[in-house]
């Protein structure tokens, strides 16, 4: 399948390079391609310039955003979330129509200093902001509540650990299920939580696990339900 | 030890019941003791009357919330956390300096439908609101991100699972500490977040708390911080 993964950060460089390794062909998006090329330094977290981690990842190509999402047969936006509708209104809304659209992303608010706070937060999500305005497009919150490596690699944590879906549309939510499933998620460890408007709920857990970050010294953990099924 | 629980709902008799059961000293407080013991029908979630509860453990007594602050050692605050700022001003100011003040409420708002909405969020929590209008106060947030009776019976969900200590002093929360360990909880499932501020992400839990419940059709889970630990 062909997937569009929009954003250049270490979130969408780990889906794209996991996608590519399940044989999947992988667009990845950026504003200005030749911008993202031409940056010879690490970015602020020191992972290496988009162009050096192309070298080393050439089955992936880089486009525009829009080019990107009309290559994808399904997109996903690891974006930064305070610049997401941005990014997905420059992708085109006729270019997410009808597809499934996966967003990782998280509406952190630096503006005020650290810890970062939500916006939208509370009574509505990016997820939902994403849905209304792309209303043809079928959004599925998931993956948003933990370290990038654990997405695509969950056995980095041992033991039992959870990935929450939500969206309106069931058969998205079912394709997003299978993909889970291949990066290596046990089916009875994705819990389903309802609509887009679960979201919210998700979202809200940055709080807590930017906290615990701080608190453990890493980032290799996950939330885990415990009572969510019969056994654990 | 003399223990004041604020608040008569079912987390504030669990916690009067538990702490009975330990040896301890417990005054149940509310507004007004005579409209409380006055009142004949369940209340709104289909608990007995307090009347009826009060027969029942008779080695609890119903105090105004001044008289109970000032009879405990240390004070629990259950009430509905819309109401807690005005409970703990009944309660006194100086009935609560210098004591351990462990608070359990969410401050969840029912103003605009459900699923209820919070408030404060995300900037602001209520244990920082405590802390800050009753500064000489010791305030720890506790185990406002579970059903009342895994509380204080974190047993009724099999296998490892947490509960978070956020606060300013740490004598309080060393206190706290021992207290959880009496009532069941391993010393190294309990998670010191750190000051007041990480109030802010337990009561952020609520929401997916709530979406959880619907979707599991039961209480009977609790968050699980799995790769906290080296061995789960």
């Amino acid at each position: 399948m062909r997937y569009a993964v929009l954003g250049t950060g270490v979130v969408g460089r780990t889906i794209a390079a996991r996608l590519t390794s399940l044989g999947h062909e992988v667009a990845l998006g950026t504003r200005t391609p030749e911008a993202t090329l031409g940056r010879a330094e690490p970015d602020a977290y020191g992972n290496p310039p988009v162009a050096q981690w192309l070298e080393e990842h050439d089955q992936v190509q880089l486009l525009a955003f829009a080019e990107a999402a009309a290559f994808g047969d399904a997109v996903v936006n690891t974006t930064a979330g305070a610049a997401s509708l941005q990014a997905l209104e420059a992708a085109g809304r006729d270019n997410l129509a009808g597809k499934t659209l996966i967003d990782i992303a998280n509406p952190l608010d630096f503006s005020q200093g650290m810890p970062p706070s939500l916006n939208p937060v509370d009574t509505d999500s990016l997820g939902e902001q994403i849905q209304r305005s792309f209303p043809e497009a079928r959004v599925v919150k998931t993956l948003n509540t933990m370290n990038a490596r654990i997405m695509v690699e969950p056995s980095r944590v041992a033991g039992t650990h959870n990935v929450f879906l939500s969206g309106d549309d069931g058969d998205a939510k079912k394709a997003v299920t299978d993909l889970l499933v291949s990066f290596g998620w046990p089916v009875h460890d994705i819990i389903d939580l309802g609509d887009i408007t679960t979201a919210r709920g998700t979202e809200m857990l940055l709080p807590i696990w930017l906290r615990l970050w701080g608190t453990l010294g890493h980032a290799d953990f996950n939330f885990h339900i415990q009572g969510a099924r019969a056994t654990s």
